[in-house]
């Protein structure tokens, strides 16, 4: 093969498809769904309508979204089996036990073998309301304790917040996840996104999508920054240490996480609404300190801003998972919760006019040899 | 954004990255792994030593490929655990079932956590083993036996007849699974391979690199060839049918499955193969109706063979399993059984200078748009 064929590593920079979800102005840092600005939607929607909009294109009247609300009430059921699975391996980490539950409803549910863009939205529903069950009921039964039911009275980030504590959150407590998951429902060709387009790209099925979404959020380059963001603030240990810390990250040319983003290179602006997330609730809970640290760190890196190492979205939601605490092998799957709406109108994208995705390698292994048999070797 | 962007749909001719693994010229028709022609590895040689080849990227010595054999005998091995996840959902599709088996593994098997070349080899090789184990275990459990249990005195496609009926294969029966395994063992940046890949991207490990495979795999469009052949074989009934069968497809604009391939515009060069495999089979079990109907498939299509329309690998190896009495669901499973050398050898070479691949889709969707709160729409 020739020498001056173009090796687009990471796919950095190469369009694949159109898309009319999300659109994301990296240089200026700018995210709109469906042309609405992230920012209106974060201080004035509910994740249950952002959902609406992602999936249909539109905001819903009053009606539709009664609908739709309606329908992710009646679809908070999982299969008995589900629980069995779920205490099976139940010491795995959460993230392994979620995408096994997902991956077993695909095999107890018929209807999730029907593909199409009608039983991919009906599907993704099911899913929607099932994956904050799947966490709950894991964070129950390996704590020892029986699932609760869902509660039907509350909206989506309020009933996972229910379901996982099995006590009722406050007002504001429920708000702070509903615009984390508002925030994070979609994100264009990220990593997870993609790989479920490579799959429904073969013509599969959309919990075959979502288990391979789920699969690639698991890795600490995508979904795991949340986590690591919140060691590093522990091992920092107070607001004065911070700069200490980033001045020998920054010698030895390693990365100080939760800052940069591939796309980003300004703030990425979902940042500042998590931002806004912990100050508040840190005040609130009388635990202003982590705060301080974020802060204090961001301070410090401040001189590398110009180089694109802004601070993303993932790097103030560890904290406010921590102030409710909320164990930290659950702050991926709490993404996933998120992402639901945008792995699924991906999915539904991708089926539309589909064509399998299959790129190419170069070959750079040994030139044609002549088989030696065993005994001659 | 510019309209004059070029979308790379399907990611078609692009190359992502360089591999030393396989090199395919679609051109040609030709195909090797590791320089070694596919022709020569699927008659001279044995599905456990091409995995080692593919590996670790020469033919093993006597000793190494002992030692290997050992590695992959100790290897079937399934906690308990498996078996009352298979038997949770039974009933569903066997792909979907060794794919939640697979995800519960990573769950279950803490080693299965750790990432790197050493890490992503050992678990490697467990998952060969484990796999064909899991198909066998679901067969045995849907069908009310008892799963029996690995035999160390046979070879890996020895063993996987062995577990799967129940009775011990014959040398040719064995011989042609064998084969089989060798000529599905690995191709280039197929779609499950590259979205193994792309999980690896993230960082993640190699359980959940094979979890999006397995999803990757199961679309029609990528490992169903197999089962859509047979079914058209039942269709066409008689080799005098072929030609009507052919041209009323043809005349409709419809696609004649298990011809044509994305990379290969000659014949794909494994199938010849799996035909000899088939003409062979069909002979000594007294049923040569079979190969005499896909050969008159081919005949019939044979005008369209310079429009890149030939058989590729799965034309003939439906009708191989449905000769060996094996039922048709479990078609695309044994596809994943022979393709877990490759996606562990991509796996390995991805994380290898690792980066995240994460392509760009073009906005297409709404301008940007004032946010109108829910009782005024």
């Amino acid at each position: 093969m020739s020498d001056n064929v173009k090796i687009n590593r990471g796919l950095k920079g190469v369009y694949f498809e159109r898309s009319g979800v999300s659109d994301i102005d990296g240089a200026a840092g700018k995210l709109s769904y469906r042309g609405y600005s992230i920012h209106d939607l974060a201080t004035k929607s509910t994740f249950e309508e952002v959902s609406y909009l992602l999936i249909h294109g539109e905001l819903p009247t009053p009606a539709e979204l009664a609908d739709y609300d309606a329908q992710l009430k009646a679809a908070r059921v999982l299969p008995p089996q589900i629980h069995d699975i779920i205490a099976a391996c139940k010491d795995g980490h959460p993230m392994d036990v979620l995408r096994t539950a997902v991956s077993a409803l695909a095999a107890l549910e018929p209807d999730s073998q029907q593909v199409g863009e009608q039983a991919f939205i009906e599907n993704g529903i099911r899913l929607t309301s099932q994956v904050p069950m799947i966490i709950a009921a894991h964070e129950a039964i390996r704590n020892g304790r029986t699932p609760v039911a869902a509660d039907p009275t509350l909206g989506h980030a309020a009933n996972w917040l229910w379901m996982l504590k099995g006590e009722k959150p406050t007002e504001s407590t429920a708000r702070l996840a509903d615009v984390d998951f508002i925030l994070h429902a979609e994100h264009g060709a990220n990593a997870s996104s993609f790989a479920a387009r490579v799959t429904v790209g073969t013509e599969a099925n959309l919990h075959g999508a979502i288990v391979t979404a789920l699969s690639t959020l698991a890795g600490p380059a995508h979904g795991g920054a949340a986590e690591d963001v919140m060691k590093m603030v522990h091992e920092i240990g107070s607001p004065d240490k911070a700069a200490a810390y980033v001045k020998t990250k920054r010698t030895a040319r390693e990365a100080v996480t939760g800052f940069g983003h591939r796309v980003y290179r300004k703030e990425d602006p979902r940042a500042r609404h998590m931002r806004e997330g912990v100050r508040q609730l840190g005040e609130e809970m009388g635990a202003p300190e982590w705060y301080a640290i974020l802060q204090a760190v961001v301070e410090a890196m401040s001189p590398y801003a110009r180089h694109g190492l802004n601070v993303n979205v993932d790097f103030y939601s560890g904290v406010i998972y921590q102030l409710h605490g909320i164990p930290m092998d659950l702050y991926v799957p709490i993404f996933a919760i998120g992402r639901m709406p945008g792995w699924i109108i991906q999915c539904v994208e991708q089926q539309r006019g589909n064509i399998l995705i299959r790129p190419l390698t170069l070959y750079n292994g040994p030139d044609m040899r002549d088989y030696v048999a065993l005994e001659d070797r």
